[in-house]
C-alpha cells in the first residue's frame, strides 16, 4: 500500500511502475517512473547518475539484478511512510511534464508473429493459395526497420510522399500515400546486450529484455505494395514508427504470462525451452475516439522469447535500447484485427464510425490511439498506457516542382 | 607537394586524406587521417574536441563547410614546411596503430543498384521470366540492415548458424550455413543529418554525404533463401557487415565522377537533377590472395545521389553516421561479378583458384579482401583501402544440445 493517494484500482499503481523519460521547463530530460497520475523523478531520489541521462539506455545496460533492485527500492520509497518527506518533492504531476522517447533505439526489428494477421494478408494478396508462406510456422519472420524514425506517442505523423503504382496503372506516380494505415503492435525493449556470437535461448528472455511498450507501425500500403518485392518493406514503413512513452517492466507482467497457442509443427530446438512467454494483453484501437478493434495479444503464435532467440541465432549481438516488435496483432474475430487493411478488407469493406464517417484508410487529421491493459495482482489491471498519433497532411516535396520531366513541364 | 616522404604515386597522398579512428596501446580511440603509411593524429594538431572522440560522428555532424575547412587545414599542415615541427610528432606509423569502426552507425540501408547483379539473381531464381522485377528500373530498391553488427575490416567473421531448407528437403533444419557468400559493395557515410519531413534532392548529395567506404555484406544464401519471403533478408545478412577502416571524403573523388548508364525509363522527377554521381571505382575481390573478380562501379545503374533522394522521399530523417550501401557491384562480364553466388552461378560452376582449390561458397579459414581505387589528379590513383575478413568455423549453439526434440535424442 502506497502512502500516495493512488486509487487501489489504478492501472498505474505499485504493481506497475513503468519507466519513461520526462522534462519540465526547468529540467532537461530525466528518467522517471509513473505512479498514478504522477511522475517520480528518479534522479532526485536514487543515487545513480544513469537516471540523469536523457534516455534509459545506461540503466537498461545495468542488467536484470539491478533492474530488480531499483524496482524494489522504488516500491519501498513509495510504500514506507518514513520516505514520504524525501520522495514527495520528487513527484511531478503528469500533466506538467513533457514525455520523450524513452530509449535511444539501436536496431529496430519488426516481426510478423500473428497467424491471423499473416493469414488475412495472405488471403487478400494471394487468393486461392495457402495464406501462410511455407516458412511461416517454422520461424518467426522478421525484418529490420528504421530506428532513426521511431518517435514517442503524441508526435504528429505527416502523410508520406512516395512512389506507388496501382495494379491498373501503366506507370508509377509520385504523391502522398492514399492507403495510409496503422499496425497495432507490442514492442519489446532490450536491456542487457550481448557479445557477438552469443545466441540466446528463449529461457534467457527475462535476463535480456527489460520491458514492454505499445507500437504503431504506420504503413503506407500503396508505397509498400510497389516497393517490397524482393527485399521487403522500406519506405512504406520508414517514415515513422510510434511507441508509447512508458515502458512496463517485465516484472509487472507476471500475471499476464500465458501459454501461446499450440505450435504445430514443433519448432526447431533453438526456439524452444524455458517458461512460456505468451502475454494476455487486451489491446484496443481507437480511431478519432471510437474503438474500432480489440486485438487479443494472447492469440499471437510466436512468443517474444522465441523472437529473441531467432533474432540472435546467427550470432548477431544485441545492444541496450534495441527494440523488437511483434508485428500487427490480429485475433480471429473481425473486430480483433490490428490494421485498417484487414478491418476494411483491403478497402472493399469500409468502416462506418459512430459519427457517420467512413474509413478504409486514414484521412488527414485522423487520430489513432492504441492502448492496452494486462492482468495484475488480485484481479486488478496493469496499464500499458497508449501510443497516439495524428495524421498531418503531406508536405509538398521541396524539390519536386524544379525537376518536372520535359513531357510534364 | 608534401614535406613528408610520400611517393608521388601513393594511393594515399595529399589528394586522398581519408578519415579513420585509431588507437595505440597508450591512447584510446581518436580521429586520424591517413597519409602514405602514416596516421595523422587530428586531436593533436587541430583544436577541436570532436577529434578526440571515439567515432567520427561529431565531426560528421559539423557539415560540408567545416569538412572542407578541415581538409584545407590538413593539406596546409602537411604541405607547408613551417608546420613540420608541430605535425611530425603527431604522425604515427600505420602498422603501430589499431584501426576501429570509424563511425557509430545509426541506420544501415542496403540497396540493390546493379542491373547486372539484379539480373543475374533474377535469371538464377526466376528462370524464364523477366530477370528484373517490374519496379527495378523505377526506383532504387533498398532495405534496412542491422547497424549493430557492422564491423571494421579485419574483424573475423564466424560462420552463422541458422535455419535453412533446401528445396528438396521436407523440413527445415538447423546448422551452420553451407552457402556462405560475400557481396562486394561501396558504402556511403552520411555526415550532416536532416530533420523529419525534409526530403533531399539528388543535387544535395554532397551537402549530406561525407564520404565513401568499401563494404562486404556477408550473406548466408541458404538462410536467406528460406527466410526472405515476404519481408526480405534478415538473419541471412545480420550476422556481420564489414566496412573498410578509412572513409574517403567526397572531395577526394572529384576525378572519379562520371555519368551513370542511361536510365530508361526516365526516373520520376524526385530522382533527377543535380550533377551526376556515377563513380568510376575499380574494385577487386581477392579470395585467399587470388583475384577472383574486378567489379566496375561505373556500371551501377542507380547513383548514390538517387539512393539518398529515394531513402528520404517519404520524409524519413537522416542522422550523422547513417550508412547506405550500393548492393553488390557486378559488371556485365563473368569476371566482374561481386558475389560468389554469381561467380559460381549458384554453385553450378565452381571456381578453381590458382592454388588448385575449388570454391562455390566460402570455406572455414577463407579470407576475402575487397579493395578499390579511383582516378585521382594527373593520372594518379586514389586508394579506397580494403575491407578484409576471414571466415571462422561456426560455434556450437550454447543451448541447442539441451533442447533436442524427442525424435533426435
Amino acid at each position: 500500500m502506497t502512502w500516495l493517494d493512488v486509487p487501489p484500482d489504478s492501472p498505474f499503481g505499485l504493481a506497475n511502475l513503468p519507466y519513461g523519460v520526462f522534462s519540465t521547463p526547468d529540467t532537461g530530460p530525466l528518467a522517471g517512473v509513473r505512479i498514478g497520475d504522477r511522475v517520480l523523478d528518479l534522479a532526485a531520489v536514487l543515487d545513480d547518475p544513469v537516471f540523469a541521462e536523457p534516455t534509459l539506455n545506461a540503466f537498461l545496460a545495468q542488467g536484470r539484478s539491478r533492474w530488480d533492485e531499483v524496482r524494489a527500492r522504488i516500491t519501498e520509497l513509495l510504500t514506507e511512510e518514513r520516505w514520504r518527506a524525501r520522495v514527495e518533492p520528487a513527484l511531478l504531476a503528469l500533466d506538467e511534464v513533457r514525455l520523450h522517447l524513452p530509449v535511444a533505439v539501436g536496431d529496430y526489428v519488426d516481426f510478423y508473429a500473428s497467424e491471423h494477421h499473416a493469414g488475412n494478408i495472405g488471403r487478400m494478396f494471394r487468393p486461392g493459395s495457402d495464406p501462410l508462406t511455407p516458412n511461416w510456422k517454422h520461424l518467426p519472420i522478421g525484418y529490420h526497420g528504421r530506428s532513426g524514425t521511431v518517435v514517442v506517442s503524441g508526435t504528429p505523423v505527416p502523410r508520406p510522399n512516395g512512389q506507388r503504382k496501382a495494379p491498373a496503372d501503366a506507370l508509377p506516380s509520385f504523391g502522398p500515400s492514399v492507403r495510409l494505415d496503422i499496425e497495432a503492435e507490442v514492442g519489446f525493449v532490450v536491456g542487457a546486450g550481448t557479445e557477438p556470437g552469443r545466441p540466446l535461448a528463449p529461457a534467457q528472455f527475462a535476463d535480456h529484455v527489460f520491458g514492454v511498450c505499445l507500437v504503431n507501425d504506420w504503413s503506407a500500403r500503396d508505397i509498400q505494395a510497389w516497393e517490397y518485392v524482393p527485399l521487403g518493406p522500406f519506405l512504406g514503413k520508414s517514415f515513422a514508427t510510434s511507441v508509447s512513452a512508458w515502458i512496463v517492466p517485465l516484472a509487472a507482467l507476471e500475471h499476464a504470462r500465458t501459454s501461446p497457442p499450440v505450435q504445430d509443427p514443433q519448432p526447431l530446438p533453438y526456439l524452444t525451452g524455458g517458461q512460456p512467454w505468451g502475454l494476455d494483453l487486451a489491446m484496443e484501437v481507437l480511431l478519432n475516439g471510437h474503438p474500432i478493434s480489440h486485438p487479443p495479444y494472447a492469440s499471437m503464435y510466436w512468443t517474444p522469447a522465441q523472437m529473441l532467440a531467432h533474432m540472435t541465432v546467427n550470432g548477431a549481438c544485441l545492444r541496450p535500447g534495441d527494440l523488437f516488435a511483434s508485428g500487427t496483432v490480429s485475433g480471429p474475430g473481425p473486430d480483433e484485427r490490428g490494421s485498417l487493411m484487414e478491418l476494411s478488407w483491403g478497402g472493399q469493406e469500409p468502416l462506418t464510425l459512430p459519427d457517420g464517417s467512413v474509413r478504409s484508410f486514414l484521412e488527414d487529421g485522423d487520430e489513432v490511439v492504441i492502448r492496452a491493459t494486462a492482468p495484475g495482482p488480485g484481479g486488478t489491471r496493469i496499464g500499458l498506457g497508449e501510443v497516439a498519433g495524428r495524421v498531418l497532411p503531406a508536405t509538398a516535396h521541396p524539390h519536386f516542382s524544379q525537376h518536372l520531366p520535359k513531357e510534364q513541364s
